[in-house]
């Protein structure tokens, strides 16, 4: 379907005009100057439009039209989309805007077009978009001058679209697809990422997005992408107010930004935190070399060295060593009192010879090399660039920051070696290529453990009793417990379990505990009368349970909006709030992605620092028994804090399920 | 003195040659270019030099020499310097390379270009400086053509000095001064510093700094500075690598990235992460604006607008509320379906005029307005930019977005508002000026408390027993303990202060004791037996201590090389080393700067989450004893892991002491 829209026969603009500050006359321009089949401006009173035979409407031209691009007042696009349809078109593109961005009569009106293009079995873009570039016409409202290259741009925002544009144009960067989402009533961007995978011009994707409009289709489909070429990301609205800012500008919901770094850490796509960062992967994507996290700095400014070894290990990359041997032989090349190490400073009177003698030196090394260099008396950028040019496939990312910089960068560039200005920026783009990961598909199927699904049967929240017992249906161990009303209750069972004891309310309902004073810890015989009479007065009910000494961590689990279920852990008890040092991950989570997550929340250092030996792998049981029954039984929202970790097991010791 | 350096009546050039690649030629032809004083070239051979009278030596010239430029090899330099203070020159630039940053003979040279400098009272700058660039003429052998202005750039390497050059000319900053300080053997960054401090010429001092020479100083006389100007900073060697980079280049010792952080704040200075951010201060600088964190975003694109917010956000900045009287003036001027709000979206059809309407109507509001255009068929960033000329004076950025961005930004410079590429960089550029504190001294004086000097006299570990005895002299208080190494003591002291108790073998050399199993807790008559048997068997001696419950904290002293007596704090236990989320501060510490040490490292969300009401004051308490203690007693290394906190006080309950 999307070969009529983006290799179309003919195309008809519904809404052209003669009036050149028009949106429906740029459009009519901007296709006539770039495409080669027919084009049909319509217009109900001219005759003629920019030199073209006008038709007063689409059953006027008599054919079936491939393409039927929309500019007309918002009012108008239903009854458009009808003729559209009635006339056989199956691709359209809707540029007006005003639909549910902006009101409630907006969102009914763009109900009522996604009903009419289902009728018609029509797939349209937009509304609210700028229209689309493809390698052979520009049908956006916009701009006109953008180089064809391999570079496809997937913007949700116009604004954004239209300065991608620019950037693209003012770098001369080569585009192969522009296209701007707007409203996606009906395409979004995972069908048109779907086209982009197999078009042979495309050789990565890049996309700015506001919110995923279908979390579940984005996790399933997106793996099949990236499979097959680099897809980049970045995400408007990751703040409080940005978020509210995307919701009444392209009508979408932001959502979380840490799920949705889960989401594209899944999928094997790379996201990035700032629109300079975006503009700078394009350079060593489109160089096609495998660069590695293990990194060379050669230069010839100790300052620059410096910083950008600085701005390697702040970006957990990593310097290699050089051997003895690679020693000697810089020594040859090398000023008598230089001593050759990462970074390699090849010292402030190199000349371009030296460049040329120290890159056929290191040209094997197994690693990336960052090509720094300070225009200086003895040597310009130009000239490195130059010489670097000369090693092509060596994985080589050059830095020039001399006043001719811009002539060496385009040298890099022809070359297809990445450059860059800042050394900064050199380092983040290796670290955002070198740390994606293959694609995961996340095969969601619920099957509930035997006996699970009774005690949730009817349940907005769990009692205490039920949640426990539920855990150890789960896997997910828990310490000796019972919940008493009496006094002698809690003797007897204390007695049975030994001292010390924690006593806590017990209620149905999902409360803090710890904030109402109803949690007393280090019961032991002497106490154990007082703490029970304070605690059975708030609630009625006393959970009694062996204390235990270990590592607090905290597991919690919801179902998102857009990505479903998902799990979250961190350091426990106070610090989650705290710290805030939490990994997000999508259910399902294998063995190794809950490692993964443990990791980067700090959870396994917690565990294993000053040698202490806490159970790993009861930590990981718990959180994939966790992430099984989140998706098993439906659950809402769920935490566990603290999970507390001993040396021999894990044990859910506080519990809150919403169903 | 540097009056005689910087203003000289006559220089000489010693090493000046007709060679036009080597530097002692560049040298002359720099200086004879723009200087109008008396210029000598000293050359043992030739007559002349680029059109001026040679000499042969110094002497030869016959009149004292204000300034005396020095390029000749290394092992020359001391005879000229003798030369030098015969005839009278009492400053002098040593270009000369190949000292204590390259081996021993050099630091053995350079020590002796020192005694002699000392002898003639001769000031220099250098060895391995690039030289210096006044308003009045260009004293390096690197650059020609940098515009003059009111930025004074100081640079630790001559590298990274001249990438500052060269970025100057590229962007057309203008300069006052600039000054690559070398090895700083003598004259350093401070030194420097005052001179610019009353230059009028100067408005701001950028600085590249690897390591600072003279910490003590640093912290005594910055302030001065800044409180007439501002002082940025950017560091190389925060990293590993990047610091042991740094000794091998400037002959530097890179010192704590942390602790340099706690010193720039201190004294009232800007510290950046990289050089984007360095550079992009300048145009904030020069506005003169004063700028606050409370920011309003226009924009024409509401992507952009959600980036933009989002950055806001990342920095910890914030935004303001539009009032309902403000919304209502604006809603006069937006389309009608367009909603007032912050970001505020003028829409993509805004037109010049449109931004000129919106501008006026908050040109009053009391915030930093963040004005971010995208190029679009109605509005050029060259039209928005004349507009915001107009309102110089009203906390205005501008981010310039589109084709013709260079024009509007050099629209925006002569105009003195401060104009961006990019939404993060005009972000953090605001941060880094709204968040300069009020520069303080720190006035270090060593009082001992009475009796303490008895606890460590001729020592160079301290004892549990003396370590806590040394700790109530000091006002901070530590649990009911004693060390016993008899069962019979140990009992008879756990019945007098109750169970549960702790018990820890006890040294008199600092050991990490959880590491080799030397901690048992909650112990009561049950295990007070088998416990007490284990520890005693490891040491020969038990410490008992009364348990406590609270929040564990982490206490630590230093004695830095370069910047003296520092504390640090942050979450305790095992958390210091898993989380490592520390503040850091220098000595003496006020209450204030422990409460926002404490916030910075999150202790004090500690204390306080969850409605808890741990005692913020007695830890406050404990870091300022901590500071007096480490400043009176001179202690190497200390710490306090954990100090626990209660809801009445708190105890240092593991201490470690190296003298």
């Amino acid at each position: 379907m999307l070969e009529e829209m983006f290799n179309p026969n003919s195309i008809a603009v519904v809404g052209a005009s003669n009036n050149r500050e028009k949106i429906g006359n740029i459009l009519v321009r901007n296709i006539k100057t770039s495409y080669r089949g027919k084009l049909y401006p319509i217009n109900l009173k001219e005759p003629e439009i920019e030199g073209l035979k006008a038709y007063s409407s689409l059953k006027e031209i008599g054919s079936k039209v491939d393409l039927v691009i929309i500019s007309v007042p918002r009012e108008a696009v239903v009854d458009v989309m009808m003729e559209a349809g009635e006339a056989g078109t199956r691709a359209a593109v809707i540029i007006t805007s005003g639909f549910r961005e902006v009101d409630e009569k907006g969102k009914e009106l763009e109900l009522k077009i996604m009903e009419v293009a289902k009728k018609y079995s029509i797939r349209f873009l937009g509304p609210n978009t700028m229209g689309f570039i493809t390698p052979s016409f520009n049908a956006t409202f916009a701009y006109e001058d953008v180089k064809q290259g391999n570079i496809a741009i997937v913007a949700q925002s116009g604004g954004m679209g239209a300065y991608m544009l620019d950037w693209a144009e003012k770098t001369k960067t080569g585009l192969s697809y522009f296209v701007s989402l707007g409203n996606q009533t009906d395409l979004n961007e995972i069908d048109i990422f779907h086209f982009l995978a197999d078009d042979l011009n495309t050789k990565a994707i890049f996309s700015y997005i506001e919110g995923v409009a279908d979390g579940e289709r984005f996790l399933a489909e997106v793996p099949d992408i990236t499979a097959k070429k680099p897809v980049v990301f970045i995400k408007g609205g990751t703040g409080k107010y940005g978020a509210m800012a995307v919701q009444t500008h392209t009508g979408s919901i932001a959502g979380s930004i840490e799920l949705f770094r889960a989401a594209v850490k899944t999928v094997g796509g790379i996201l990035v935190d700032n629109l300079d960062d975006f503009l700078n992967l394009v350079a060593i994507i489109q160089s096609d070399e495998k660069f590695l996290s293990d990194i060379l700095v050669v230069t010839n400014s100790g300052g620059h060295g410096v910083l950008t070894t600085d701005e390697i290990e702040r970006q957990s990359l990593s310097l290699i060593n050089l051997t003895d041997s690679m020693k000697t032989e810089l020594r040859k090349i090398l000023p008598d009192q230089s001593t050759p190490k990462n970074p390699l400073d090849l010292s402030g009177d190199a000349s371009g010879e030296r460049f040329m003698m120290a890159m056929d030196l290191i040209k094997g090394l197994e690693c990336t090399k960052i090509v720094l260099v300070q225009e200086l008396a003895t040597v310009s950028c130009v000239e490195v660039a130059k010489v670097l040019a000369k090693f092509k496939g060596r994985k080589i990312v050059g830095v020039m920051m001399g006043k001719d910089s811009e002539s060496a960068l385009r040298i890099l560039s022809s070359a297809g070696i990445p450059g860059y200005n800042f050394p900064e920026d050199a380092v983040k783009a290796i670290k955002h290529i070198v740390n994606v990961r293959p694609p995961v598909k996340k095969i969601r199927i619920s099957e509930p453990v035997k006996g699970s699904l009774d005690f949730i049967k009817g349940k907005s929240t769990l009692s205490d009793e039920f949640s426990f017992k539920l855990m150890s249906l789960y896997g997910i161990r828990v310490p000796e417990w019972d919940i008493v009303s009496t006094l002698d209750e809690a003797k007897s069972f204390c007695n049975k379990i030994g001292y010390p004891v924690v006593m806590k309310v017990s209620s149905d309902q999902p409360i803090h505990k710890t904030e109402i004073g109803g949690v007393i810890m280090n019961i032991d015989e002497s106490n154990l009368e007082s703490s029970f009479k304070t605690l059975i007065s708030k609630m009625g009910k006393v959970m009694i349970q062996k204390q235990l000494n270990g590592v607090e961590v905290f597991l919690g689990g919801l179902n998102d909006a857009s990505f479903g279920p998902s799990i979250l852990t961190g350091p426990g008890g106070i610090y989650v709030e705290v710290l805030k040092s939490i990994s997000y991950g999508l259910v399902p989570i294998s063995e190794n992605e809950a490692l993964e997550m443990m990791t980067e929340s700090k959870v396994l250092s917690l565990l294993q620092a000053r040698k202490r030996n806490y159970d790993v792998d009861a930590t990981i049981r718990a959180i994939t028994g966790m992430s099984r029954m989140i998706e098993d039984l439906g659950i809402k929202e769920m935490d566990i804090n603290p999970l507390i970790v001993t040396q021999d097991d894990a044990y859910a010791v506080d519990i809150r399920i919403v169903l």
